[in-house]
């Protein structure tokens, strides 16, 4: 095995027990760039000598005593939304060509302090807004999309070229690549991660968070995330916890909630039947299956436009003024209409999260998690636009991606999407966990059961 | 001097010490009510038979010794924006012909349990969208406009015909129509006094609280007011404490901070002198005087309108649609002309709002309140539409009445208003003290020291 196969957990394991060198580690993970990454095109940047040179620095701390913890050494992507000092945010942008950042963003920073080492910058759709990332490639097939809109960061843990990353998320972002690459994406509680130094694309849906190869690993990153930052309007005083869940694989006494509406509705069957069965182990864990019925259902899309599209025109004013040429016209006629949003939209979308949020809480009194498909089909092929369903519906593939995903945005809960399998053309299927507000610890000691009951998981081909 | 004439306090005290009996104090104003309403029209219903009848229950209860605090037996009248079970909640329109409300809102339940005894319900610009209140006479001169929208409330308090009122407060609401009929107006900090049953104008920007004779029975009612309530989705949980003010008047180590700009830019010159010679008052007692800066000054009228217009027409839009015609034509304008506005608009509203709330609080690390005219001009003669100022500007009336009141609803500091005297016409002045969020004792501790130096305040003569 090579050390880029390593999960974040094995890496840490054997950088700590001196058998792995972070050197090794960077090394082994910037051949892997070399290899597979004109395949995948993940990356905006790659930065081999920065790296390096960090990781030559973490060798020697650990080798002096001065060992930081687990994410010491360990070889990290990061959205390129995300601002590292000195470095371009590019956004996957032409209107951030001259772009570069003053200071390090909340997370980089956190990150920074952990000891992780940055090996590069990860594709982005556009400014994310969007949810396939066209730029990337899916690492388990080069024709298909990536997902997004980190799909750069989702792919690069499915392909070896990180060993975590981190992805932001406003309707899915996180969570549909994580699970159109087979890898674990955890969009936590709004406000626990901070935001600051992060380009926004809806500042009232945003979120930053880990994507990893095992739960195990997601519970790492967030440990390192987490934590009250006065710069962010929105961030939670709750005090800092670990999240690493214990090696127990016992669910007894946990009820999961099992949608009786929504989130089988419209879902690709081998999705549903991968979901089904992922659940059914959960069963066998211990856990008390309970039918629940998503409430609000008919608000959920018009709630996470009527939210997003605004918000998001609005941080673009200026640019869109100035330069409405160097965005895609996919984005670009996005931002546009966003200007034609009457404000009683907008208004009634802020009502309906409200009602949303308080029903949300009302069902998940009587569930710890709730579990459903993540996405409702398996990645489709690039340059398709519309997913055509059993019944003869079509679907635009952006509605498709974002409608499982968006609720968890709209109502703030945690939602953590695990592997649950392949599809019979060997695509990745994903299952959310979504969990109450800072109910992260639910959700990552149900997930690291469940991945424990499974084959370890292998990274993608990338061929 | 008749009981109608008594503060709050006073006739709390004599009831207590059975020197006055609930009856006899609803008898006298109930017939104050009967001389001078038909002059004043402060009130859209008076419900005499159940005051009556309430009162009687008040002066058994105490004389069986149950007597519930200083509001038992006390008469009291409400806008008629808040809900009392079983009576109309006319909101002083058309609109609401056929209402009858279920159920108490949250403050007439706690008043009701404080033993207060309801008189009537008071009149408001129409759905309290507007600075005038037109169906409704200034106490003091009825050529003059009583001020809005709670002015129903504010000129029952002035001539006696209520011991004391809540309004409402959504950019001045309260504290307008106290400060032009000499009346105390407390505007609590945001979120403090529950609004559940409570006609919304613009549900973020919308307050509750007591209009009375003197600063401490403003205290006695906000404490009878304050505290958590789930069904308003912007209740503090905040623990509810006494908010009555000491007898102190030394205020040696209190900050006074004095506006160096905007509080006084275009205010009438005897209105400015009332206030300065208060201030000097307050610094006569102890306090330090502190300049201060005021942020963000030229956000405050596009934040205000910009977020009250369009949650206003949202709370509108069935009714403005059913029956437009039924509304006045001031209000009708602004509901409509809510409809076009762009949700960016809005949304850079609300962003300007979580400025100034920083802005705000960073100054007041500084000072424990800020002194400042309630509004830049004493009561207008009804109709009048503008005002001139000394330097040949015209400025519209309910621009005027607004400007000095709207910034603690924006960034929902406590703001006190307190007369100050009266100008060369005989018309009241007011002075309001801002805090910091919860500062409410400080103010009242303040206010209360300031009027201990006065004369005691007389009624208005109602004529």
């Amino acid at each position: 095995m090579q050390p880029y196969e390593l999960s974040l957990t094995q890496a840490a394991d054997a950088v700590r027990a001196r058998q792995l060198s972070p050197v090794e580690l960077a090394d082994s993970v910037l051949e892997r760039i070399e290899q597979v990454e004109p395949r995948l095109q993940a990356y905006v940047t790659v930065t081999a000598e920065q790296a390096r040179r960090a990781a030559r620095e973490a060798e020697n701390d650990i080798a002096a005593g001065r060992y930081r913890g687990p994410l010491h050494g360990i070889p990290m992507g990061l959205k390129d939304l995300i601002d590292v000092a000195g470095a371009a945010t590019s956004a996957s942008s032409r209107v951030r060509a001259d772009h570069r950042a003053q200071a390090d963003s909340t997370v980089a920073a956190r990150l920074a302090a952990a000891g992780a080492v940055l090996v590069g910058k990860t594709h982005t759709h556009e400014f994310a807004y969007g949810l396939t990332t066209p730029q990337t490639n899916n690492a388990w097939d080069r024709e298909r999309v990536a997902g997004g809109s980190s799909g750069g960061s989702a792919v690069a843990v499915a392909a070896g070229t990180a060993t975590f990353t981190l992805g932001t998320d406003t309707g899915g972002s996180i969570r549909v690549p994580a699970a159109l690459n087979g890898v674990v994406g955890l969009k936590p509680t709004y406000g626990l991660v901070p935001r600051h130094g992060v380009t926004s694309l809806s500042w009232s849906l945003d979120h930053v968070g880990p994507i990893t190869r095992t739960v195990e690993d997601a519970a790492l990153v967030l440990t390192a995330l987490a934590g009250h930052d006065p710069h962010d309007p929105a961030s939670l005083t709750t005090p800092a916890i670990d999240y690493r869940p214990g090696t127990g694989m016992d669910l007894t006494g946990l009820r999961v909630g099992v949608p009786r509406n929504y989130y089988f509705d419209h879902v690709d069957p081998e999705v549903e039947a991968a979901v089904r069965r992922a659940i059914a182990q959960l069963e066998s864990l211990g856990a008390r299956l309970v039918d629940v019925e998503i409430p609000l259902t008919r608000y959920i899309q018009a709630t996470q436009w009527g939210l997003m599209v605004p918000e998001a025109t609005a941080y673009h004013e200026r640019t869109l003024r100035a330069v409405p040429e160097l965005y895609q016209a996919d984005v670009r006629i996005l931002l546009e209409a966003g200007e034609l949003m009457p404000a009683g939209d907008y208004l009634r979308a802020q009502r309906s999260r409200t009602l949303m949020r308080q029903e949300w809480a009302r069902m998940l009194q009587y569930v710890d998690v709730i579990a459903a498909p993540t996405v409702p089909a398996t990645a489709v092929k690039a340059g398709q636009e519309t997913i055509t369903w059993p019944d003869g519906t079509a679907e635009g593939v952006s509605d498709a991606y974002v409608r499982l995903s968006s609720p968890a945005n709209i109502t703030g809960v945690p939602s953590l999407s695990v592997p649950v399998g392949h599809d019979t053309a060997g695509l990745p299927i994903g299952m959310q966990l979504l969990g109450r507000p800072l109910g992260e610890s639910a959700l990552l000691r149900i997930g690291h059961a469940y991945q424990q009951t499974q084959p370890a998981p292998t990274l993608a081909p990338a061929v």
